[in-house]
């Protein structure tokens, strides 16, 4: 098993991007990660992508072959295979791509992650995504994201004593965060009061606490570690990878309010990285709605099963903090363009450990770790990248 | 890189199975192949799952969580990670789940494909499947998949000379293979005339040239080749895994009756096994149209372009002849359960490397390949198995 590292980076602007297709998207985000790598085209061996369901969002299939194309890369007939886990599509693409330059099959990976969600009407993208949860048995009768999420809010709330307040300051974080980072498709704070006065979604969620529909693409490039100067004086190793599975009903779980499947998920990386909580300094989770981003923190053993409320108000996971959650934004105020953010959840993580983050730079960061989760927990995916 | 083994394989029949449900099928399969390997659930490690367009078919993504957790596996964690390549995604899920063994990072791992595609009407299965195309400059300007295979048809036949009886005794054969197999849709020899007094589909194509709309799926267990006999008193090498892409459009290529994707990954396969064709005593080939099978016959290298034509009349690609095609039947007479045909094809290889092929076995094979084509062939996976 080879090590591996992180040598390129690139990531479009996020938003609707009525000016760009599907194609323009990825083409942009993989162009940049080339640049970033001083590489060519014609170096990449392989090439992965996270892409939840471009069949219903604009009637194509076939991603993998389509984007090697239009990339210029289909003339030398490189391997290149999409990934489906729902939101965490691009999360699982980049464990892949780390996996192929594991085993020695490839060298040069480019892993990538794209979403074009606005060309079908508001209704239509909902029904989409509600394919990320068990069709039969929540879709059919009637079950959204946000109605789904909503349950698990309101069992935290009733068990742990969450304040709807608390709740709240998650969003306004991400909005802090995401208001220093140019690529969010929100990029202005917002008060407690902007959620808590917001439109109802899903009592208790109301718009502020969910995350948006959005385009957009992300690609990071992968190489041997033995091999990442030659690229690059920053590379960033991969020092875990980890997945894990759980039902994909909310019903069927032991536990609501517990994702296992990141409870799991995070202890394999600890594992792997051989290090504890202490050593990571920054956590970018799946806060595809508010109370996702509380479970995360606790699951992942940040802090003990309802104590993330808390450590939110006292500011603990903001810049600055003991443990800072979602440097980039996170999904709320990046948007959640599905495929493509477990891939900018690890642009994120370079950008820190390379000192490249600008105003929301954590200072002297060695270790981070990012978190994506698939439909309500059924997938995961945890990586810790290390310097 | 660890060398790595087939030591179970699972089928279900393939057909309108309106009794049985996308996981139904699945969990048959898989029933079928951990029995084969005699294992238990809680000794997988790992699964990839071949499906194309579960989102456009029945309306679910996230299509590994969702087969972990039917197939009992969810509560134990494992990784499940789906593979999407239009009608290659089961030879594509089949080659990640050996990188992800030959990786060190998994051991024992399911790769299963799954379709369920009777659940529509057949207007929207076409049009789902057209996904696997261009969809912006082939789907969206009218052409279907037999529209597109016709056009190679009728360059090849104007380029080299291939009668229209030729072509029609691909489907001929293979139906009188598929006779000879239990899991086919279509169990029943024809003769020259079914073919050529068959309803036209896309001039020259009729409907005997043409795969069917198919449900089924189709499970294999890969291991680390030194660990195999504690499964199985019959492993099957997997002596070569080599993935190709081109570009998703026909007009874009060179050469139309040519796959280059063919050609890359075919010439790649074979230099990893270090074999010649003459080695190889059967080819699963990739016959979604009767034309595609003299394609594949040809890229792959049995024989020189234009002679495909001349070697089916004479027998050489039916049991008995000197390279046997698609002895399971093919696609033609098994059906094309679009996701599970590649795992269906390493099914059908495994059964013959064990002897265990009955009225269609080879005698003496020791090495065997399968060719899965996505798309009219921007993706192309290429396998070598050996015993």
């Amino acid at each position: 098993m080879r090590d591996v590292a992180v040598i390129g980076i690139g990531c479009t602007h996020f938003g609707e991007k009525w000016e760009s297709s599907f194609r323009d998207l990825f083409i942009e985000a993989g162009a940049k990660a080339l640049e970033d790598a001083n590489l060519a085209g014609e170096q990449i061996n392989a090439m992965y992508v996270g892409n939840m369901s471009a069949g219903r969002f604009i009637e194509q299939e076939h991603i993998g072959a389509l984007i090697a194309d239009y990339a210029g890369m289909a003339t030398h007939h490189i391997p290149s295979t999409r990934v489906e886990a729902a939101c965490s599509s691009g999360g699982l693409a980049f464990r892949q791509a780390v996996l192929s330059v594991a085993s020695g099959y490839e060298d040069i990976v480019v892993a990538a992650g794209v979403e074009k969600m606005t060309d079908v009407e508001p209704g239509a993208s909902t029904d989409a995504l509600t394919g990320a949860a068990d069709r039969e048995w929540e879709g059919f009768m009637g079950a959204t994201f946000p109605g789904l999420y909503a349950m698990i809010a309101r069992d935290y709330m009733h068990r742990y004593s969450l304040t709807r307040e608390q709740l709240a300051m998650v969003p306004v974080k991400n909005h802090y965060n995401g208001a220093r980072n140019p690529i969010a498709q929100f990029q202005s704070e917002i008060t407690l009061d902007t959620v808590l006065k917001s439109t109802m979604v899903a009592d208790p969620l109301r718009l502020f606490d969910c995350s948006p529909i959005t385009d957009g693409a992300a690609a990071v490039i992968v190489a041997p570690l033995e091999r990442a100067r030659e690229f690059t004086d920053t590379p960033v190793k991969v020092l875990a990878t980890a997945q894990a599975s759980d039902t994909i009903s909310l019903h069927d779980r032991r536990d609501i309010s517990t994702l296992d499947a990141t409870v799991a998920a995070g202890k394999r990386a600890f594992g792997m990285a051989k290090l504890s909580h202490d050593d990571i300094q920054f956590v970018e989770v799946h806060d595809c709605f508010s109370i996702a981003e509380i479970c995360a923190i606790e699951d992942l053993g940040f802090c003990r099963k309802g104590e993330a409320g808390r450590l939110t108000e006292d500011g603990q996971t903001a810049i600055g903090g003991k443990i800072p959650v979602n440097t980039s934004g996170g999904l709320k105020a990046c948007g959640h363009p599905v495929g493509a953010t477990g891939i900018k959840q690890v642009c994120e993580a370079v950008q820190q450990l390379r000192g490249e983050a600008g105003k929301r730079q954590i200072d002297g960061a060695r270790y981070g770790m990012t978190h994506n989760v698939g439909g309500t927990g059924a997938t995961v995916a945890v990586h810790i990248f290390g310097v």
